[in-house]
């Protein structure tokens, strides 16, 4: 195969350029039930001038590129559904330089979550947005990936500093910077942050970081309806407690977490809460949300400072998503992220829940980030039947619809992908059409990840 | 003159088209040294299809279109440097909608952050962002404004929500929305923040609002030398904690202040602190904070809670621009606005004020919003002495070399505008071609605000 010869040439190291099946088909599908579609062959750059050669092959030969980070995204944006290249960054995984008196952190985009935070422990500090994946940063900047802790600390885009970026023609561009503020010119930081690997492959991803707090609390709350649960969550955010995580999960996902678990949670829909900061101001913050879900109608209310104890009481949140697919056998996940005006959110889940509960699947459960007015509604499908896939569709779309009319957002935190196309021109309308004109300014042949978000 | 009989035809309110001189004289220069140069007309418009209409015509006839807020911009940014419509939004002042549950309130880009605060005190909320200047929220939003509570708050990105954008050919499109965070699409909305008003024009901008917090402290903490109270303001910061505003303003700010306001503060380099939140954390926050600056080598350090008490302690603070500038006649404001990373900021002060003094300039200050690491020189000069002007200049580049040099940026919060355009390319590299690319994509005809940024 003459492109398998020709990148070759220039990777200078055939164990990084390969056509290997297995290899081939572990990039060519994820988690989800999107369809697999498989690259034409694999790259493992180990440096930018690698990336950047590659690309510059590429752009020479109209050949789709595909970054593929940790493969944890949930809208198959990493699926090359038109072949080509897909650009693996396992390899380029080192921090490259930490700052701790400048709360900084250079890595390349290979360095996943886990192994970031293992590495800045000793430093006292923590890279905050938590996915709950172990992705990467270069995947979750591509999709400005956010999770249980954005309440406080934000999404991606407020937490990269600074990317340096491979365009489809091979330049190389530094945007952003070190500095925790700019306004220097148009912010392309934001604008590739989020692009999905349409508009340029990150190779270096400057983070800002958090010093870690001095006492962190974890707590749960039972509640007897989601309607009680949702309306605390509204609360404690209008009352401006500055919750760390705030956690909805509904009754039918701690049930299937404890047939799949073997556990023995109360099958309510419960409040998981994390506290941070200092010990004085994380006390005054836990009695006053306390007071306000007792009138919200709270069943029982626990709470750890341990951090084993902590992960113990938040294990029905963390299983919640595997538990689901995993119960019936031969499902996978599909996974709606939509976000909802704060004041809007405990009705959208109730509704929510309702709509979901018309449609019968065997797996379906409500869950998400009530602080940010994000909820997911996950459901195991066998991609494979055509029926269950084309009901998920329309549950989907509707899910979509109700959120958008109500002023909010097809996706808070997955990206639009190959999954959700649809709903772009739903959401911004003429605005994507603008989207579009900045696509074809920057990468004219659409070599960048063909196929996604438009 | 048939621009103004064409624009009266569409506007059809001839005092909201016009070409009287001295409003004409109003809308070609600023406060600052920048050279004045006049628009061929001044339109007022109403609504957001007034707007449109203008724009089309424009675009039409290839006239440039220059927005204007509240004028008080410090790069020149609504100077109509190749004539044109200045498009005066004073009329387009609403506050459209207030959705306090949510904490969202929708504004026309003539509303000022002091009208739009006082009509939010009675939901208990505020808008965060404060530049110190009365300035619309059109303008802060097309600078991508901040300002002293940065440190906490953040900068317009993280406030505005989302924007409905005239663009050059008079299409409308909304974008971002209100959702607090979303992963759908291309970030345009932080795209069009920042962009000073060269790719489209702001019809309606959606904020994130802040609850009034429980509990305000102001302080004040006069050290030895600049050094001293740099290193207090690096210490605070990286000790975690969260201070609402933190400014460093030096001994000749100080000394300008006591001369031209009459009053007779020690005149030594100063941090004015504020601290809020709840009653516990804030003072655990001050307690803290009052060990870190003792070792710093604080001389006296004061508080106060009450709100008048405490503008009387920040009036120094709040003074120092204008004392500077208004303390010898015929001068005005030149201002850079450099940001540097934390652990640069007290050797950037100290290097900076040292070269300062080597220009002998009559009135010249170091102040700034160190919690950021942004921080300004201030400079009187005569625009009309060219000697003057030229050793601006050269104090200026050397400011900024030094910034970037140590992985800061050229400006933190005022923009490029007119007098910052040489540092884009310094800056930025070959991500200046980028943004070109996109202005180009979206302004073929380069109509809106042209010569700014590039």
């Amino acid at each position: 195969m003459q492109l398998l010869t020709d990148l070759r040439s220039i990777i200078k190291d055939d164990t990084r350029v390969t056509a290997n099946e297995t290899v081939i088909n572990n990039h060519g599908q994820d988690l989800t039930y999107h369809q697999p579609s498989n690259p034409d062959l694999v790259v493992f750059p180990k440096t930018m001038e690698e990336v950047q050669q590659v690309v510059v092959y590429a752009h020479k030969n109209n050949i789709p590129v595909v970054p593929y980070g940790a493969g944890s995204s949930l809208e198959g944006h990493a699926i090359p559904i038109k072949g080509g290249i897909s650009l693996d960054f396992t390899e380029m995984n080192k921090i490259v330089e930490v700052r701790p008196d400048d709360f900084i952190v250079k890595v390349e985009p290979g360095v996943t979550r886990r192994q970031l935070n293992k590495h800045l422990k000793r430093y006292g500090l923590f890279f905050p947005v938590d996915p709950g994946a172990d992705a990467s940063m270069g995947g979750m900047a591509a999709t400005n990936a956010s999770g249980t802790n954005t309440v406080k600390y934000g999404a991606m885009r407020q937490n990269v500093l600074g990317l340096e970026v491979v365009l489809a023609d091979g330049k190389i561009i530094r945007t952003g910077g070190m500095s925790f503020k700019t306004s220097a010119g148009y912010d392309l930081k934001d604008l590739f942050v989020g692009s999905e690997g349409t508009l340029g492959v990150f190779t270096e991803i400057t983070l800002k970081l958090t010093g870690i707090p001095e006492v962190i609390q974890a707590g749960k709350a039972v509640f007897k309806t989601v309607e009680e649960a949702s309306q605390a969550a509204e609360n404690i955010l209008k009352a401006g407690i500055r919750v760390a995580r705030m956690e909805l999960v509904d009754e039918k996902t701690i049930e299937a977490v404890n047939k799949f678990s073997d556990t023995d949670y109360i099958e309510s829909p419960s409040l998981f809460l994390e506290f941070d900061g200092s010990k004085a101001a994380v006390e005054e913050d836990i009695r006053f949300t306390k007071e306000i879900i007792d009138e919200a109608g709270c069943v029982t209310f626990q709470f750890e400072t341990d951090e084993k104890a902590r992960n113990l009481l938040w294990h029905a949140r963390h299983e919640a998503a595997l538990s689901v697919v995993n119960l019936v056998p031969g499902k996978r996940l599909t996974s709606s992220d939509v976000c909802v005006p704060i004041s809007e959110l405990s009705q959208a889940i109730s509704d929510t829940r309702r709509l979901v509960d018309t449609y019968h699947f065997q797996a379906a459960a409500v869950f998400g980030h009530v602080g940010d007015g994000n909820f997911h509604v996950l459901i195991g499908i066998d991609p494979n039947d055509a029926e269950e896939v084309a009901a998920y569709k329309d549950l989907n779309r509707k899910i979509v619809a109700y959120a958008l009319e109500r002023g909010g957002t097809c996706t808070g935190e997955h990206g639009i992908g190959m999954g959700k196309r649809e709903f772009l021109r739903m959401e911004h309308g003429a605005a994507v059409d603008v989207m579009g004109s900045i696509k074809r300014a920057l990468d004219p042949e659409n070599i960048l990840n063909p196929g996604k978000i438009f």
